[in-house]
């Protein structure tokens, strides 16, 4: 089951602090990359404009933690690295409850959780903590410390080209800027190493642009670094988020809402489950955003699991491995994604050889005698070959047989084998 | 509250008698000119050609009655004048209660209304009188007395065109030849001269042509004169009636059906009213037939309250400025023609200035820490923008959106602000 | 009735054996020409290629019949031609009943019923028998005895051409190859012989095709020897099957779905039967399959009474001339196709004369009072004349004013009286 072996490299990366820059994110890089030789670790660096932003400066931290009036240490960055706000700049003074609790983040309707902050672009320091951890504060003063250093360093990225027949590029997107949560976003990273490493061994027709990136900051750098390339070549796509539950399957489009990417999606959502949850493109929230936004215009769209901020344990310390993201869920996600590329490899029109329906009998593809058949691969296979005109892929066919992509494949195998088809 | 001076104009021009022709046509045009001093007052004559019709003679009235055998004055046009049939030719004699009948027109299912009824095109003589009078008719001889003329004279209307920045032309197109009738006709009239007041002081993109005249001949002379240049200019318009009662919203398409005029319509009253009613081509009455024929193909639709022909009171004494058409009716048809004239001229394209999305954190339109925030602004903001590609005018996006165009524009007047999009 | 003297056809041509060849079918053609003299009956040599099959052998039958233990002679052929696999080879030898019945074709849910069953492509001999009889059947020795032949000889069909004022074509496609069944196929041999006698008649504009062929084979050989010539002529047809029984109205559409046939068969049905069945061309069947198929993309739809395989007695002895198919339901059959043959007859374009609605009132077209009238006629022909705008042919009029064409046309004819329209 490839979905324990995804869940167990999901387990490698978990501790490992992830933010839009800094150590955690080479040591996430590492990993991926001892799976994936090939894969490039590329660098921006700190103040380099991109587009309408600037790279910001690499974020680091030794420790973090906090010490109550009774020496307790509390809030341990070592042992829970939501417990600091990302991008927290250094501290290190005493300071009564009451004001402390000013740099305090909880949720009150979720008490066991610890939530997850940020501070990218404004210098602030702060701590996640359970609601239920602090209403619990004892009063008086507490030492607050936090060994963090912004400094000019660098953004770092992944980048895997898997070079195919055609120079036309399939892209996949996914992100390394989280800290230690499942779905999102942990099972992204997971099951994109192994989605490339199954294309790494396929003959594949398409050449692969896949990238791991920190979210928003990193894919606008990414952009702006190989916009020209990627118009010219991408011709369908996949942010690769969530997809590690086993709650749900989901979809949400491109901007567009039309192309091989939105019509791959759904073909093979729908016939994996029939109730996925259908988004718009009002409901985005991952690099989506920047890969369709005007002028970029990208044909990408999301298969997912369960949709980020679509469930409770979302950017909370419970989207963890254990009772959200399951080797079954992420088998799920491995497979709707796999399904997707396997149909966008073999998405192919063919063309009958003849006029007029041809003599299958003779090629024992029909029955000789008229009557007791079971007629139903005889009628799959004409409805097939009658839709074979050049003018339709078997995208197209699949859907207006309302069969499975794989299915209507294995048809047009058969066919190909008793020169009924050309491909065109 | 500017529905109560409509409904105060209302009030004056209410006991005139207007018909396709006569005096109290060039009194109605007078007293709009006092408002709109730029209104031109003009003319056909009688017997001149317009397409396939002929202008017909105008019509006066000096006085109609009938006498009663004891003596009364009944079915007095002084009175109200609807009791005389439209273009009833001059008759002064005795005639028993039997024959008079002939000439007596009510509606038996309404015994209290006295119902409007006219011969253009056929010479005759009648009146109207209410079901409940008629029944308690005594008998015996009656007098009858019409002192009308029938001569060559001159058929009326006015047209006031507002210049804009523009040579396109905005078109609305209002009726002026019924008599005393609130909903159809008077509402029209009225709120058509409050929105040309409006439209006077706006610093309009577009040249409006708003015409007075009488409906049907009206409309198809005012056609044969102008037919080349409102061709070449008009972009969007409506014919504006039945726009003061309160009962409902309507909408009737241009025979085209989604010409701007009929996108535009449907936008504005679907956010006034969720619920209001749309009716076909099929359902049309009024001058949408002459704008809309075929080789004059104009954009006109039409925004109303209740249609015409569909309430009890039309095209009687009770379609009236008491119980049918009130300020609240009024106020909101002219808003409602008002909000689509705004959209017409604020339904430009944007396209953003940025690829990728851009910092919105720096130009303090996006939170600086990730937790706690309302996001609701931020995600119409994001929204709108992520549309503004150049391709999409302000009314697609508001309803890609669902949301109201007032909504729209002022989110982008934020995007303008912050030098965030630029106009196409 | 005209549907009675169809059926008294249908009953000349029952008894008569047909299949892909031999004598029965020429008989049948026979029959034919003699209501048809213009009908020509042509040929295709066996062993002759048409495309990707070849022309079987003629196959014909003196007699054949089983002797029973007791002496009894069962399965006659000359008491019903069905009880004989078509295409039988000759067998004359005594076999004991358990390996008989290896030879019996039966229906266990249909005890009473003898099934059709052929063997076209591979040699074999067998009988069909009703399972009642079957599981009858005594212990013992039986004699078999087949007078058959298979020898080079030749597959007929019948091919008229009615000459219009066009050299475009519509095209009616029926087949003679099934013994003694009403609905599948006797229904579509004569009710297509009745709609030529009255095409004959017509003062026809477009060219008539009227084939009667066998199926598969005969419309693959006929395509084969014809494809040029049809493609560049055929502006419409149909496949003519199962127009016989009185149980339900159907549509089958071309492969395309969006022909005129398709409109036309479509428009006609809901006018006839408003709940008729709507097929998909995933549920084809007859020689649609040859005419449809890609390269060949002639637009050929299909109107029917109960499909072929959606009602029990399909293709067995139960499908016959008294229960099943009726004088009434070949009427309805012969109508709906006369209907669609009318409206191809008649489907053109018309131009309004004015500019403007026409003045309606001096051509006695609209009442000159304006009160106490009927609307609906007048409305109806106003609607109509709305339309006249060159673009629209009268089967779009007749959907948009959900009317049906014979309605329309009426109206046509009036505003063409007037002067007010005119083909274009």
């Amino acid at each position: 089951m490839i979905g324990k072996d995804i869940h167990d490299f999901a387990k490698e990366l978990w501790p490992i602090n992830r933010s839009l820059t800094g150590r955690g994110n080479r040591e996430t890089l590492d990993l991926i990359k001892a799976r994936l030789p090939n894969l490039q670790v590329k660098e921006f660096k700190s103040g380099e404009k991109v587009f309408d932003w600037q790279i910001p400066q690499e974020w680091n931290c030794e420790s973090a933690y906090i010490v109550t009036p009774s020496g307790e240490r509390i809030c341990d960055y070592s042992k829970n690295n939501l417990h600091l706000l990302g991008y927290s700049t250094p501290v290190k003074k005493k300071i009564e409850l009451k004001e402390l609790k000013n740099f305090l983040y909880s949720i009150p309707r979720m008490p066991n959780a610890i939530p997850y902050a940020t501070s990218y672009y404004h210098e602030r320091w702060g701590f996640c903590i359970s609601e239920k951890e602090k209403s619990n504060l004892e009063d008086g003063v507490y030492e607050v410390n936090i060994d963090s250093s912004l400094t000019n360093g660098v953004l770092n990225y992944g980048e895997l080209i898997i070079k195919g027949k055609s120079s036309k590029e399939v892209f996949l997107s996914t992100y390394i800027c989280h800290p230690s949560m499942a779905n999102n976003e942990l099972s992204g990273i997971v099951v994109t190493t192994f989605l490339a490493e199954w294309i790494s061994k396929l003959k594949n027709k398409y050449t692969y642009r896949i990238i791991f990136i920190p979210e928003t900051i990193g894919s606008i750098a990414y952009i702006s670094r190989n916009l020209k390339k990627m118009q010219e070549s991408i011709i369908a796509g996949f942010n690769v988020s969530c997809v590690g539950d086993d709650r749900a399957y989901s979809y949400l489009p491109s901007r567009d809402g039309n192309t091989l990417s939105d019509k791959v999606a759904k073909h093979v959502l729908k016939h994996i489950d029939r109730n996925f949850k259908v988004y718009s493109w009002l409901d985005r929230g991952s690099d989506e955003r920047q890969y369709c936004s005007p002028g970029v215009d990208l044909p990408i769209a999301s298969i997912m699991r369960t949709k980020y901020a679509e469930y409770d344990e979302y950017h909370t310390s419970l989207d963890d491995l254990e009772n959200v993201v399951t080797p079954y869920g992420l088998e799920g996600g491995f497979n709707a994604l796999k399904n997707a590329i396997d149909l966008i490899e073999n998405n192919d029109s063919y063309i009958s050889l003849n006029l007029c329906e041809p003599n299958l009998g003779r090629r024992n593809l029909y029955p000789t005698l008229s009557i007791d058949q079971d007629w139903s691969k005889v009628k799959l296979l004409k409805n097939v070959l009658s839709y074979c005109d050049g003018n339709n892929d078997l995208l197209s066919i699949s859907e207006i047989l309302n069969e499975s992509f794989s299915t209507v494949l294995d048809v047009i195998r058969i066919l190909l084998e008793n020169d009924l088809i050309k491909k065109i």
